[in-house]
C-alpha cells in the first residue's frame, strides 16, 4: 500500500465542504482548497491568503480569500459537463501528499476530464494546473476558464474596486475593504487545440471561452499559469504577477511541477515519519505532516500558522497557542527556521500583547487569543451564538484565557533549551519573557491576610468552564514564565550589559524584585488522591458521566460550555488540561502521579476539541497505556483524512484542517512512541512502542545535523545522515 | 373616601392567586392567603408559618404552610355555592388595613354568604372567622367545614403522618419531613341553627358536615376558632392548639377580635403616615404600611421578615438585604423593638455566616443571601430556569453577591446612631461587625505590584450584571463595614474591657492592623463627567435603550441577567445600584453629584425589582425631582394594592406581597418627602412636600417619646405625643 495519498471515489454535492479541506492543497502563502475546476460557491471553493486580514462592517476581521485563478468549466453542445450540475458516470479524486498535487478524473458519460494541480512550494505566488479532455462524442465543445470573483466568504465581503484585463494573460485587481491592500492575480492559458477565443468580464470575474469542434476519440490539453501577489509583497502587485504567469509560462508546466516537487522532496528529507507495521497509520500520519508542512510560512520569516491552517476563513485566520504547544514540536524538532518564524511573529507582534494588557489595566505583554496582523486581537467579546435565541453570547475566551502569554514564553524558552541558541533571546525573545512575566505579576492577586498569591477568574484549556480561579495549567504556566524570566539573568550572566539594557529599557529593576517574591508564593494546586484538582471547586462539581451530560442536550449544535452550556455545571472538559499541564511539564510528575490523573480526567473529557486526544496519547505512552495511545494516535491523525471534527459550535462554521491534530500525530509518534527529547542539542529516546508497530523512523535536526532515528521493540539508533 | 381599606367587586377565577396577596391577613407568626372558605387548591389557598422550613427531597428549602383550618364550602340540595364551581350573582371582598380584616359578601342566588375573618395580633397562634348565610330558596344545606391538609406548595410536600382526631374540636397534626417539626391545628365551629353533625377524615382533612333543613328567609350563622403551634413553639402543639381552641371559644369571637383590633391600634399610633391632599396615595401608603406591619414578627426578639412576607413560599421564605435596608427604616423609627428583632436574627445567625465565608475559602461573616433558620443558605448555585432549555441556570447570588454582610453591618450601625443604643453592639452586634469587617478583608484582592485593592468578581444590587468588579456600590459598602469595625474601639472607648475581650475572643490583634491598612486602599469608583462608573468596563458596554433591550428579548417570561440574558451585555441594569449608594450615604455626595448620576441611571433602569423605585424616589426628593419622586412613589407605594409585579423569574414562581417596596414607601414618605433624619436621639427634617400633598403627619419614635411630625409646604413642627 501506498501510504502518501489519499483517493476518494464518488461525487455527492454533500461532502464537497468537507473534500475541500481533505484535498487542501497549500504552500504557506496560499491554500487552495480541494474542490473541482467547476465549483459553484455553493462548495466553497476558496484561494485563502495567509496574513492578509480585513474586517467587512462591524462583522468578524478575517483572512482574505483571492480571485479564483484555476476556474474551468466544460460544456458540450451546451450541456454542461461539470459537478454539481451534471451526474458523472464515475469521479475520482486524489492528493499526492509527497508532492502536494491535487487530480481529479471525472467521466462525465460524453467526456472525461482529467486534471491535475498544485500551489509551487518553490515559487509560493505561483499555482498551476493541467486538464486533459477525452471526447467520446462528436460535438461542439466549449471551455470557460478564468479568474473567478464569485468567492466564498464568512464574513466578507472583503474586496472591492475589482478591476479586468485581458490578452494573453488575464489580470483581476482589487483593493481589500478596510486597509485598502491591493490585490492581483493573473491568470494564462495555454492549449493544444484549435478554438476560438472571447472573453468575457462581469461581476464573477474575467474568463476567456474557448470554442472548438471535436469528434469521437479526440484529445485535448489545457495547462494555466496564475500567479497572486498583495500589496503586502510588493508594490506593484498587478505587474509581478503577470511578470511571474509569463516567465512560468515559458517555463512551462513541468519545470515548475518540478522545482516543487524538490522543494516537497527537501520538505520530507527534514521531516517524513516511516511507520512500519501499520499502513493505515503510517498513510494517517503523513496526511497530518502533509497538513501542517503544506501551511507552514517558509517564505517569511515572521509569520505563524492559523489555528485552521490556510483551509478557509474559520476562527478568523487568527494564530492561537496552538502554534506554540501544538505545532512548534515538530518544527523545532526538523525545520527549525520554520519555529523560528512562528516565534519571530509573537516576537514582533509584541506590541500588540503590551496593548492588550493595557487595555484590562494590566502591564506587560497579554497576547492575543486570536492573534491577527501586527498581533491585533480577532476574538470578540461575543464568539458564540445562541441557537435558541440566535443571539451573540457573551464569552470570555478573549479576556480570561490568560495562559496565552506563558505558552509563547514556553516555546520560547524550549526552542533555547532544545537547540541552545540564544539568537531569538537576544533578538527580541527576552523582552517577550519579561513583558509576560509582567503581565502575570500585574494580573495575580493576593488576599490582604494570606501568604499565596491566585490567579483568579480565568480559563484554563478546557474552556467550558469560564471565570475559574487557580487554573491548575494556568498557574503552572503562569510560575513558568515568572521562572523564565528569573533565568533570564543566569542564562545571560556572561552579557550582564544585555540584562541591564534589558532592566532599564523596561524600568524592570523592582520587577525582578516582585516576581522573585512572587514565585513561591503561586498557589499550587489541590489535590485528592493524587488528582490534581483542575481549578479551585471542580471537585465540587456535578461529577456525571460523558453520556449524561450530551443526553441533556436540547440541540445538536448548541454550546457545551458556560453557564447555560450542558458541561459547565459539571466535571466534564472539553479537553485535556491537567493532562495536558503534565504533558507540558513531564518531569515535574512521577508516572503514578501521571496514571492518576490520566484515569480521573480521560473519562471525563469530550475531547470536543483537536487538542486534547494527543496530549492524552503522549501522557499514555508514558504510563505504559499504549492500546488507549494507540488508540488517540490514530483518531489525531487521521482528523483530517476522515474529515471529521466539528463542524459547528452554536451557529459558528467551524470546519476546516486541525493542524494542532496534525502537530499533535508528529508529537504522539515522536515525542511518545520514540520518547524523543532533545535538550541542549542532545538527544535521547526512552521509547515506548505500540504492539502495533514494527519500526518506526524520523529524522530529527539537532544543532545543524540531522539524525535518522529508528526505533524497534529491540532498541533504537540515531545515524547521522550523509 | 376611607383611606384605610381596599374592596374589590367581581370574581374571576384568574385573579384568584393574585388577590390571595392583596387580601392577605397576617400577624408575624402566619399568614393567611386572601383567598376565600372554600377556594380550591388551584387557587392556592395557604397558612404560611414564619420561620419553619422544611426541603423536600433535593429541591428547594421553604416554608411550611400548615393545613388551613378555615376552610367551608357550602350546597343547597347537593348543589354547590362555591366560588369556583358556582357563577356568584356579585361578590365583594374587602380587606380592612386598619384591624388586619378580611371580608367577603357573595350572593350566590339561592342564598348569600357573607364571611369576615382575621388573624390575631395579640393571640399569634389564634385564626377565626364568622359567617353569615342567608337563604332565599327553601332546601336542604350543608356546610363542609374543618381542616384542609389539600396544601399549596411550591416545592412540597413538607408534612406527614397526618392524624387526625374529631368531637367538639378537630385536630389535625403532622411532622415536617426533613427535621421532624410536629405541628398542629385545631378548630372548633359555633353554630347558631339546628343541624346534624357528621365528620369526614380522608387525605384532604378532617371535616364536620353540618346539614340542616332551611326555609327562604333564613339567616344561619357560623363562627370558627381556629389556632395553630409547632414543635418550634412549644414541646406539644397539640395540646397546646386545644387549650387555644377552647379558651378562645369561652372568650368569644367578639372579644378575640377586639384583643386584636387593640393590638393593631397600637400598631398605627406609633406608625401610620397621615397624607393630604391625594386619597388614592393616602390609601396606597396606608396598604403598604399595612402589609409590612402585619408581617413584623413582634412575637418573637430573634426573627426577621422574608423577602415575600408570609405571602407564601416565594424566594424559599428567605430572609435577604431587604431587611436591612428596606424593612428595617420603618422599624426602627417606628417599632424600634421590631428593628431590635431583625437584628438580632443577624446576631444569633453569626455561625451560619461564619461557615459559609469559611465554605468558600474566607474569614469572617459572608451572610446568606437567602438566610433561612440558623443563617442557613438557602439560595443555591441554580437560582434560574432557562426558559428556552428548561434545564437550571448557574447564578451567582449566592456566591458574588458580598454586599450582603456589609448590608447587616450597616442597619447594626445604623441603629446605634440613631437611637444612641449600644446595647444591640454589645449583645453580639460588635462581634458581628468585626466577623463582617474580617470577611471583607480577606475577600479583597491586591495586585501585587498595585497600591489599591479590589473587591473583584462581585455582584452588586443591579443583579444583571453576575461577576464585575470594582461594583461602586459594594466597595463603598464594604469600606463602611471596615470603618465601622475600626470604629468599634472609639464608640467603646469608655470600655476598654470589651474590646480587649472581642480582641482576644475572635483572635483580632492582627486584623485591626490589617484593617486599618486596608482602609485607605479600596479602590474609589470611576467616574465619567460626575457620573459614577458601575463596576469596572460597565461604561465601555452597549448603550442602547430599554425598548431596544426588551424588543431583544425572545420569551416575555425569560430571564434578562448574566450572559445569555438581554441586558447582560448593556448598560440596561436591574435596579437603583450607584443610586442605591447615594441614598444609604446622602451626606457623601453633593446635590450636583446626585443629579448626574441620577439622570444618567435612571433612564437605564428597568426598575425590574421592587426594590428599585424607592431608591430613585428618595434621591429625587433631595434633588428637587419632586415629579419623579412622586411617579416613582405612587408606583412603590400601590405595587400590593394593584397587585403589579413581576410574577415569574425564568420558569420560577416570583408572585407575593412586596414588603421591601412597602418599607420604601414609607422611606419616600419620611425620609424623602419630610426628610426625617435622626441621629443618636436627635431628629431633624428638610422636607421637599410634593405638590400633590397639602400635609404629611406621621409618629416617631425617638428614643423614650413619641413624636408627632406635620409636614406642610409652610413648615413642619414635631409635637411630644401625650
Amino acid at each position: 500500500m501506498d501510504t502518501w495519498y489519499f483517493e476518494k471515489r464518488g461525487w455527492d454535492s454533500q461532502s464537497a465542504v468537507a473534500d475541500g479541506n481533505r484535498f487542501l492543497i497549500a504552500n504557506g502563502y496560499m491554500g487552495l482548497r480541494g474542490t473541482v475546476e467547476e465549483a459553484a460557491r455553493l462548495h466553497c471553493p476558496a484561494v485563502n491568503l495567509a496574513g492578509v486580514y480585513d474586517r467587512h462592517a462591524d462583522r468578524w476581521r478575517e483572512p482574505v480569500n483571492a480571485p479564483h485563478p484555476l476556474y474551468v468549466r466544460l460544456s458540450l453542445d451546451a450541456r454542461p459537463l461539470a459537478l454539481g450540475e451534471t451526474e458523472p458516470v464515475s469521479h475520482t479524486q486524489r492528493i499526492d501528499y509527497r508532492r502536494g498535487v491535487f487530480s481529479r478524473h471525472t467521466d462525465f458519460g460524453a467526456a472525461v476530464l482529467e486534471s491535475e494541480r498544485f500551489v509551487s512550494l518553490a515559487q509560493v505566488h505561483l499555482l498551476a494546473a493541467r486538464l486533459k479532455l477525452c471526447f467520446r462524442e462528436d460535438g461542439e465543445a466549449e471551455l470557460r476558464t478564468g479568474i473567478s470573483t464569485d468567492l466564498w466568504d464568512l464574513n466578507g465581503p472583503h474586496l472591492f474596486d475589482f478591476a479586468f484585463s485581458h490578452g494573453q494573460t488575464l489580470l483581476c485587481t482589487a483593493v481589500t475593504g478596510e486597509k485598502k491592500i491591493p490585490l492581483a492575480v493573473a491568470q494564462r492559458a495555454v492549449c493544444d487545440f484549435r478554438c476560438t477565443e472571447r472573453f468575457e468580464t462581469g461581476e464573477d470575474g474575467v474568463f476567456r471561452v474557448l470554442r472548438f469542434a471535436v469528434k469521437k476519440g479526440d484529445v485535448c490539453r489545457l495547462t494555466l499559469l496564475a500567479a497572486v501577489f498583495t500589496g503586502l509583497d510588493t508594490p506593484d502587485p498587478a505587474q509581478r504577477a503577470v511578470t511571474l504567469c509569463n516567465q512560468a509560462s515559458r517555463q512551462g508546466y513541468a519545470a515548475c511541477l518540478r522545482e516543487s516537487d524538490e522543494a516537497w522532496e527537501r520538505v520530507w528529507q527534514a521531516s517524513a515519519v516511516e511507520m512500519h507495521g501499520d499502513d493505515e497509520a503510517a498513510l494517517a500520519l503523513h496526511a497530518s505532516q502533509y497538513y501542517l508542512n503544506s501551511i507552514a510560512p517558509r517564505h517569511a520569516a515572521n509569520l505563524s500558522i492559523p489555528a485552521r491552517g490556510l483551509s478557509g476563513q474559520t476562527y478568523k485566520g487568527a494564530v492561537f497557542w496552538d502554534s506554540e504547544i501544538f505545532f512548534f514540536p515538530m518544527f523545532v524538532h526538523t525545520q527549525p527556521e520554520v519555529a523560528r518564524s512562528l516565534l519571530r511573529y509573537r516576537i514582533e507582534t509584541l506590541p500588540g500583547a503590551l496593548k492588550k494588557a493595557a487595555e484590562y489595566g494590566y502591564r506587560g505583554a497579554f497576547y492575543a487569543w486570536e492573534s491577527q496582523e501586527g498581533g491585533a486581537e480577532g476574538c470578540t467579546d461575543f464568539n458564540v451564538v445562541d441557537v435558541f435565541t440566535h443571539r451573540p453570547v457573551r464569552t470570555y475566551f478573549r479576556d480570561k484565557q490568560i495562559h496565552i502569554s506563558a505558552d509563547v514564553v514556553y516555546a520560547l524558552r524550549r526552542y533555547y533549551e532544545i537547540t541552545g541558541d540564544d539568537s531569538l533571546l537576544l533578538a527580541g525573545g527576552a523582552e517577550v519573557i519579561a513583558q509576560c512575566a509582567r503581565f502575570y505579576l500585574s494580573r495575580a492577586t493576593r488576599h490582604p491576610d494570606r501568604e499565596t498569591v491566585d490567579f483568579a477568574d480565568v480559563i484554563g484549556p478546557d474552556e467550558y468552564h469560564e471565570r475559574v480561579t487557580n487554573n491548575a495549567f494556568t498557574n503552572r504556566m503562569a510560575a513558568y514564565c515568572v521562572e523564565s524570566a528569573l533565568a533570564l539573568r543566569d542564562i545571560f550572566r556572561a552579557r550582564p550589559d544585555f540584562i541591564a539594557a534589558l532592566t532599564e529599557k523596561l524600568d524592570y529593576a523592582r520587577d525582578w524584585e516582585l516576581l522573585a517574591d512572587l514565585l513561591g508564593r503561586i498557589r499550587k494546586p489541590r489535590t485528592r488522591k493524587g488528582v490534581i484538582e483542575q481549578f479551585d471547586g471542580y471537585f465540587a462539581l456535578e461529577d456525571c458521566s460523558l453520556d449524561t451530560v450530551r443526553g441533556r442536550l436540547c440541540d445538536a449544535r448548541e454550546y457545551w460550555g458556560g453557564d447555560h452550556g450542558v458541561a459547565g455545571p459539571t466535571q466534564i472538559i472539553k479537553q485535556a488540561d491537567v493532562i495536558a499541564l503534565m504533558a507540558l511539564f513531564p518531569e515535574a510528575f512521577s508516572d503514578a502521579q501521571l496514571a492518576a490523573n490520566w484515569a480521573y480526567y480521560e473519562p471525563r473529557t469530550e475531547h470536543g476539541s483537536s487538542l486534547s486526544a494527543c496530549m492524552y496519547a503522549l501522557t499514555a505512552c508514558r504510563i505504559g497505556r499504549l492500546d488507549r495511545a494507540w488508540e488517540l494516535f490514530e483518531k489525531t491523525a487521521s482528523i483530517d483524512l476522515v474529515g471529521g471534527g466539528k463542524q459547528w459550535a452554536g451557529e459558528i462554521y467551524i470546519g476546516g484542517t486541525h493542524p494542532a491534530a496534525n502537530g499533535g500525530a508528529w508529537m504522539i509518534a515522536a515525542l511518545g512512541f520514540a520518547g524523543l527529547r532533545v535538550e541542549k542539542g542532545r538527544l535521547t529516546l526512552s521509547p515506548h512502542l505500540p504492539k502495533q508497530l514494527t519500526r518506526l523512523r524520523f529524522p530529527v535536526t539537532v544543532g545543524e545535523e540531522r539524525l535518522l532515528v529508528t526505533v524497534t521493540h529491540e532498541g533504537w539508533t540515531a545515524e547521522k545522515e550523509e
